[in-house]
């Protein structure tokens, strides 16, 4: 084995000059006191609070490399983690990456998931501090995130008021959208496939929301009906959709579901992964929002047009 | 099946409800200002910096089922987070958990597993705040731990100064005892035994280390040796240990060395995940804390005696 080939694996190169190829080169955001390289980073948390979540992704359960490039994963696994700071009414400063992968994956697939996760980590204006890389028999990403919340109170999902309006920013349905088309091997249609393995979480909105008074929040990544029936349930509200509001989701995936014979009010309703937000607003919804239903008193749950949907509410973990 | 059948089982139960069973009952310190239930928690982070580590851990490579039970997984798992924080100086406030499993894990096994997390956790006055539970085909768990530095410098890899002193707070080699022991199924030496499945750290002594001035400091992850060597190289100095001062640690395991026949001042300079700490001192060496060499000016390395150790100097994760 030559010195070029052993270079070519994890095993091959070893855990330190592995870290060495994924940290080099990296800027780090002004408010990053002490980058990787350390036992711990150290973060500015100006506002004297921290948020953190994590979110943990496994390979062919939550990804397929047959499907996603090492880069659109370290996208994902950053956008998913983002939108739940985001959620909070807050910005995302700093993420620490846990990596698990066999010992003969190519370096360059891990050096892209690492520039894939610095692309979407730049989107938010955050940095990757620090990680951990390990060997296992297959793909396993493990992010942290941590979040600012600029001296806001943080926007919870137990927070909504009969009266308020519940809004949506960002995209619904196409993650599911793509994944039939993926699933079914179908060709056409690359910006939802694209979509199934990339989310565009709206950066920013979840700020905008807090700003506005948001009363609770939560990002769509179980389906709009599960995600807004935690806010139900955690508020003691009921929740009301009205089909029509969704009718410019419904027309963005209708070539789509026309193609495999799906419903395109099913993906919009039930379908998770966009990382969209959904908030509940006790007076004008911010610009960037789309007001798509009611919160009334009454047993917490959540209906379109009033009825129960019939359909699939959205993705169980085990 | 019957409901209790499939409560049983990650599976059977559901995502959802086994968060509850995992969440319920728990107490959070009083600086966690949101706990577990939301997008995102919210930490108290007073000092105006957050520090921040992770560590992943997965069957077979970093724990054996048929060897550690939950409980001892999730203490060791927090633990080497811990530690991490520990080694810049700070106090751990909270932890995150990625917990993936197979969908027939018995409930019973990830509650013990989040018992020993919240044992540990206890240990260092710290919560566990938040986590995601996945389906996966072998147990992979994922910490990230924040910390709080009340008002201190972070105690960096890069700061030993030739004149410093090494010193020592924590066990040496008793995680190498303890895996050799159970590596060929030699009966008896429980406590070693225990060791390498629930390493015990140091707790306080890394507050304590950057109180009395240390100029350098990291946890015993990877052996002596080799995480010196990090200091050594990241500070441009040479270190020398003595390897009388080593005398009780080898003192310590030299009865399970001798029953393995291998040699007990391999295990204390070589064998890692002891997580004692390890720091260089201007001056006085604080209470809890042995002094066991010195830092000299010349090229970056780590001597013992003055010699290059022949053996093993430590571990790598590929």
């Amino acid at each position: 084995m030559t010195a070029e080939d052993a270079d070519a694996t994890l095993s091959g190169l070893g855990e330190f000059a592995v870290i060495d190829r994924l940290v080099a080169g990296r800027r780090q955001p002004p408010f990053v006191t002490l980058g990787p390289g350390d036992d711990a980073a150290v973060v500015a948390a100006r506002d004297g609070r921290t948020v953190v979540c994590t979110d943990m992704l496994v390979e062919n359960r939550h990804f397929r490399l047959d499907w996603s490039s090492p880069h659109d994963v370290g996208r994902k696994a950053i956008a998913q983690n983002a939108a739940d700071i985001e959620a909070m009414g807050a910005r995302s400063t700093a993420f620490v990456v846990g990596f698990g992968a066999p010992g003969d994956t190519p370096t360059a697939h891990a050096v892209e998931l690492a520039d894939g996760m610095w692309h979407e980590a730049d989107l938010v204006g955050a940095g990757i501090v620090g990680g951990d890389t390990v060997k296992a028999p297959l793909w396993v990403i493990s992010v942290a995130a941590l979040g600012d919340l600029d001296g806001r109170q943080p926007v919870p999902r137990d927070g909504a008021q009969p009266g308020d309006v519940v809004a949506v920013a960002g995209e619904l349905g196409r993650s599911q959208a793509g994944y039939t088309l993926w699933d079914r091997a179908l060709p056409g249609f690359d910006e939802l496939r694209s979509r199934h393995l990339v989310p565009r979480p709206p950066y920013g909105q979840g700020a905008a929301a807090a700003r506005a008074g948001a009363t609770a929040m939560t990002d769509v990544s179980d389906g709009l009906l599960a995600d807004l029936g935690h806010i139900a349930t955690s508020s003691g509200v009921h929740i009301d959709i009205a089909r029509d509001a969704l009718r410019p989701e419904v027309d963005a995936v209708a070539d789509a579901a026309s193609r495999t014979g799906a419903d395109p009010l099913q993906w919009v309703l039930g379908g998770g992964e966009d990382h969209a937000l959904v908030a509940t607003f006790p007076g004008t919804v911010p610009s960037g929002w789309r007001a798509i239903g009611i919160v009334v008193a009454g047993r917490p749950g959540v209906t379109v047009d009033g009825d129960t949907w019939a359909g699939n509410a959205g993705w169980q973990s085990f």
